[in-house]
């Protein structure tokens, strides 16, 4: 069985390339999740650190889909979205019953304390939802060694630096992480599992860039927060659409993390998001209790507390000046999936 | 005409997809540019800063292809290597008399001291040698729409933060860095400059990537330092075979700057290089000064002072994990363009 029959086996809905939604937090809930798996994707949903909501998401996401005219075929037991945890905020004695009540199609883990922790996730979804498959998200090629050999992840969401929101501090791009992944799994296992990219991916010409570096298919989160879907405040989503010039206007940084009060993050971890005052504030040496409250006096202005003077923090990656419309989260499934096409059959010409 | 004619009407020995070889300081001299050149790339001696041998290097280069059984078909009045230069060092005076006698195929520029300097170069070069193509790396969308309102360049040397060596401290790889150029200058200009992809590619899957991506050409460093042809020591080429996982192995950093003197950078820029003692003395709080006599005394260990607990530096970019054997400069061109044709076949019927 090669790849794309496997993928097409555990996700029977999908069509190929696949597109992914990241599970961002506070913002992929039951709306997004839905539309992209109605769409040939596969949807999640972000818990995060926080699995409180969860039921809630989850429940909502049911309802959805049970009131689609045809409905999706899925695995025996699944659910056709996933969720996203990052492991080491959420608690995962809470997490077991709603994967056991809902049956996701995926469990995607993220930066777990520890690798035992990760074997403890893994081990008890298994047991919760055997047709539930394990998605880990790493940053390196050791993470990858790494997450084969502790959870014998089914599908490693491999996550170049260009990605925005919180992923590895330092690291490589996609263009030479993915191949070097692919390489050192097909060496160390032989079959090894299913590898989605991720970081840097908003539109079709990056998406097929990924397939042909290795990938069996791609996620994508920045070009998500411009759908009317997500859970996103519009100031948020108008400084997405605003930002150009993605590698400049972006940084990779723990500022928004200090200001946010989100401090559970290890040392290795920040996140990437569109430079502003807080940001600038922070590196021209204000005291971050100052930064602090000047943000949290920012939060009361709304929507005008977004922008590249203001202080509100819009995680994106460097993929966000190629961001430049609010359109549809089928849509933009389906945008990607042909747009893959296009942009493989001109490179032939081209050659 | 489309770019791949306008590309084989300027440089009528190549062949498509166009390898070009990084014009490295001190490692890129004649043998390794004439050997590229002659296998159908275009081959870079790496002037740098310091143009005092650049003669020498030239004339090399000529005696090179004049010994050809065939000589490479040319465009008339131009030798069929490039000359690179690192703008904010080298000596205008001095190197344009060079390129009215050698008449090189290109003028790559890099990291200018101001845009009134870039176009002083580009001005005095088109008036020596009216058939040498202007080259103008950038690492940024606004550094692209510069170079070419500036210098009117015809060739931009996209390069991402994989990259090894010297670049901007800050930016994106090419997976949302080149489809943002490419968008912009469309936009821009109509008829834009080519585009040629550099940082973190070092084999046919990379290359085939920044194909998709928009590129007309792939650039590759770091491969390079691995080929006979290379003026490299010995251990500095071991290191580059040793390095695995490239995105944890190297760092962009300007302690390897401060140790070896080469103090005249822009703040905006540093350079990625392998992680080795040096660098962890400087981020463990090590006094500079003491760094550098550490580093000068090692200096005396011969190829003993490359390696993960030793000082010599090893600039290499993010793909260095993917260099695994020496080979000829002519042979890597060949690998990489009749490779990228076999990615290329190989994912369209994977969709």
């Amino acid at each position: 069985m090669n790849d794309m029959q496997r993928i097409k086996e555990d996700y029977p809905w999908i069509q190929t390339p696949v597109v992914v939604g990241a599970p961002m937090r506070l913002i992929a809930l039951a709306d997004m999740a839905v539309e992209i798996s109605k769409a040939g994707g596969i949807g999640f949903i972000g818990a995060g650190t926080d699995v409180s909501d969860l039921d809630s998401h989850l429940s909502s996401a049911q309802t959805l889909l049970s009131a689609l005219p045809s409905p999706l075929p899925t695995k025996p037991h699944t659910l056709p979205i996933g969720v996203g945890f990052i492991n080491w905020g959420a608690d995962l004695s809470a997490a077991m019953p709603l994967i056991q009540k809902y049956k996701p199609c995926a469990a995607w883990f993220f930066a777990p304390s520890s690798l035992s922790s990760l074997a403890a996730w893994t081990q008890q979804t298994r047991q919760a939802s055997p047709a539930t498959k394990i998605w880990v998200q790493v940053g390196s090629v050791q993470d990858a060694i790494s997450a084969v050999s502790t959870a014998d992840a089914d599908v490693l969401v491999v996550q170049g630096t260009d990605a925005g929101g919180h992923g590895l501090a330092h690291g490589a791009s996609l263009m030479s992480l993915l191949p070097e992944v692919h390489d050192a799994l097909s060496v160390s296992a032989g079959v090894g599992p299913l590898l989605i990219a991720a970081g840097g991916i908003a539109e079709s010409r990056s998406a097929c860039a990924a397939v042909l570096l290795g990938a069996d298919g791609v996620c994508l989160g920045t070009r998500f927060l411009a759908c009317p879907e997500a859970s996103i405040a519009s100031g948020y989503q108008a400084e997405v659409l605003r930002a150009t010039d993605g590698g400049q206007v972006t940084v990779r940084t723990k500022v928004y993390d200090h200001l946010r009060g989100t401090t559970g993050w290890a040392e290795t971890h920040n996140a990437r998001g569109i430079v502003n005052r807080s940001y600038f504030d922070a590196v021209g040496g204000m005291d971050v209790e100052e930064n602090k409250r000047l943000y949290e006096a920012e939060m009361e202005k709304g929507d005008e507390g977004w922008g590249e003077h203001a202080r509100m923090t819009a995680y994106a990656g460097t993929a966000v000046g190629l961001v430049r419309e609010v359109k549809g989260a089928g849509d933009i499934v389906k945008e990607i999936r042909e747009g893959v096409k296009v942009v493989l059959k001109g490179a032939k010409m081209m050659l």
